[in-house]
């Protein structure tokens, strides 16, 4: 069964294929060096990763088996934390690493993200993320999971237009 | 399908229940509260968990959300991270954490052990380790798991007993 959310124009193409996963596609307008930069650098990370929020990058460490952990502090509320670490990295092409949310600790998602170059300056970042249960996988939908990622994508498409 | 494999006397019980899962039972000769703190208290924790190799428990944070690394330093070779989060700890009856080693560093099964009274001044340890993929799981059994296991219960029976 596949089913796909309503996308709005610029919009992260958001779709379940399966019972524990979730495939999101976006285009950026930047080539894919510059991509994977934004991805793996602390400083560019900072930058969009946070939705507009101040991100902390306590760590990242881009090569297997290395560690990171981000903290986002939004105007109200506490700091939330997420953390997790690098399966495989092959720049400029692709990364797989885990993710988990200090709120749901333990609760652990492996994210695919490869880096496709589009051959006219711009690239698709495609991410497949593999839940460790279906329960997750819906708890993080309903979570706001697809709003927060539009935001940081935007936020994003702001930088590489700032840095190009 | 559920197979079970060859169980020599004193060995723990290995079960597989479905793709992901390892079911394991093991009885020890002591009560609860004495094995929940062989499992919980780092001082106790360095005199088994290493199969008799020289444990370093770097972090053991036993609540929600706390973390766990240890190093297992064998005589041959290098030494063995191991590392995960609790998701539930719930002192005397169950915890539930993820466990990766870094030798597959994102690779992250997640554990529920609880601890059965047997009311007999005995307590069966029961472990439900679900992995992320089938894969994982099979690899994890070629790599030893069983073998490794069962030294380390044989050396918490020695503990027990010392402690007695």
């Amino acid at each position: 069964m596949s089913t796909q959310t309503k996308e709005p124009a610029g919009a992260a193409k958001f779709t379940t294929s399966m019972d524990r996963e979730i495939h999101i596609e976006r285009v950026f307008n930047a080539p894919r060096e510059r991509v994977w930069r934004a991805f793996t650098d602390p400083k560019l990370v900072a930058q969009w990763w946070g939705r507009g929020n101040k991100l902390v990058i306590e760590r990242l460490e881009v090569r297997k088996g290395g560690h990171w952990r981000f903290v986002e502090h939004t105007k109200e509320g506490v700091p939330q934390g997420f953390e997790g670490r690098f399966r495989e990295v092959t720049p400029p092409e692709r990364l797989e690493r885990t993710f988990e949310w200090d709120g749901a600790p333990g609760h652990v998602v492996v994210e695919a993200v490869t880096f496709e170059d589009l051959g006219d300056g711009r690239t698709r970042v495609v991410t497949v993320s593999l839940f460790h249960t279906r329960e997750d996988r819906d708890s993080m939908i309903q979570a706001g999971m697809e709003s927060g990622l539009n935001q940081s994508y935007v936020a994003l498409d702001q930088l590489l237009l700032k840095a190009a």
